[in-house]
């Protein structure tokens, strides 16, 4: 039998979901992302993500890999894509791409580059047709003090203090290769949206939940710049900030050689 | 007694309420923000919106006024509309702004533009985390085509064609002062938002919508930008293309001399 592996790229709403990762008697993005491939396909499938998100964690561009056996009647990603989205229906997810790849593209494994977005509303008041899209921060930011404990993350670290303590991977070292923080008017009466983008090759687990914790601390004026610096060199999870919710998080871009 | 008038700006997720206007047996935007204010100032009070919109139809800054008797301690504008926050908690709506305004004012008579927003998600795929804050229309949009479409509508006419059989208003006359066509690519498979903006001083019961569902038309290629000069003359609304869902309407700003 011979295979085809494709490419799947994936949005969705992570408030509908527990997570991305198969669990028995939970509804998840994996799982329900397989149960519509199987429908349609007739084959029994596993996928692959490049980064398995947590429930409530959003994705404008997951990246799945899946291996099909070659259909009766050729197909084009975007008809496979449309077919599996039918399945898709009752969920907050779709298939935005389905592109035919090389056998030895792995979703995870040949990732070069990742870019996360966390939005923050910086307002008195609370979010209404953005609720569960956004973190709400009632407390006015102090972008520039942000952005100077920012500059202390950028590069290659040991990120152990802002890395969960269920975390599996191996090594703590990571490298951020841009964290920046952008702010833009969100409505008539002076409410900002704050933005912080993080790019690396791969993340440690809550490792953006808890720098964005962290730097709201700074930006709320309860912790300084320097205190970031002496909680990074300190490599103790304890020394780092809270552990921002997951409404706000969003998987944007996954680059590939 | 002396009142002060205040005009609130509102924020909402139009699709939590049957629409803005107090009906018995409904949550509306209206009932839950006036029961709000009660709960807070002990006042009864009626609340006056510019436009009262339908269920389903957001708002980015709806204005609405207000009289209220003197405090007994007097509060800033940003202590009355925390106030009022707190006790719309459960419901996807809240007060931008509170600010005292001259007795004259009023939010509807006085008001000297709106502007409508209307969101469409154009691609194959329909939409995750924005269900319900766009419409989604799969066909790709000539855009080029709905421009040559809104030329015609732009101005003073007779917009009988555009206005739902219930319609109140006294006269079908109104000028549309801009209605312009925008897109962008919202996700990475070349998916694209097509955003519709119309401004007028008043509009028609269902006006924006019934625009925006003939306007789709021309831009599916199911009908020429001259049917629309042609409805539009015919003054009848059989004549004019369906009425959009309200998903995509945001009422986002309106402007006061």
């Amino acid at each position: 039998m011979s295979y085809t592996r494709y490419k799947l790229t994936i949005e969705y709403y992570g408030e509908s979901f527990a997570g991305w990762q198969r669990q028995p008697g939970f509804i998840t993005v994996q799982s329900v992302i397989e149960n519509a491939i199987e429908k349609f396909s007739g084959q029994t499938v596993k996928i692959h993500a490049a980064g398995r998100t947590d429930a409530g964690v959003h994705a404008c561009a997951q990246i799945a890999h899946v291996d099909l056996a070659a259909f009766k009647k050729p197909m084009e990603g975007f008809e496979i894509a449309r077919a599996i989205n039918a399945y898709l229906r009752p969920f907050s997810v779709c298939i935005l791409n389905v592109e035919a790849v090389a056998p030895d593209f792995h979703a995870r494994f040949t990732a070069t580059n990742k870019l996360y977005t966390y939005r923050i509303l910086n307002r008195a008041a609370p979010p209404t047709y953005n609720k569960g899209r956004l973190w709400h921060v009632g407390r006015t930011l102090d972008i520039t003090l942000m952005r100077e404990a920012a500059k202390f993350l950028i590069g290659h670290h040991d990120f152990t203090t802002f890395r969960d303590s269920n975390c599996q991977a191996r090594s703590p070292m990571r490298t951020l290769t841009r964290l920046d923080i952008f702010e833009k008017e969100c409505d008539p009466a002076g409410g900002r949206e704050v933005t912080i983008e993080v790019e690396s090759r791969s993340f440690l687990h809550h490792q953006v939940r808890n720098i964005t914790g962290t730097l709201v601390k700074v930006g709320e004026g309860k912790w300084t710049p320097e205190r970031v610096k002496r909680a990074l060199e300190a490599r103790d999870r304890k020394e780092g900030g809270p552990t921002a919710p997951p409404d706000g998080l969003y998987l944007v871009r996954i680059d590939y050689l």
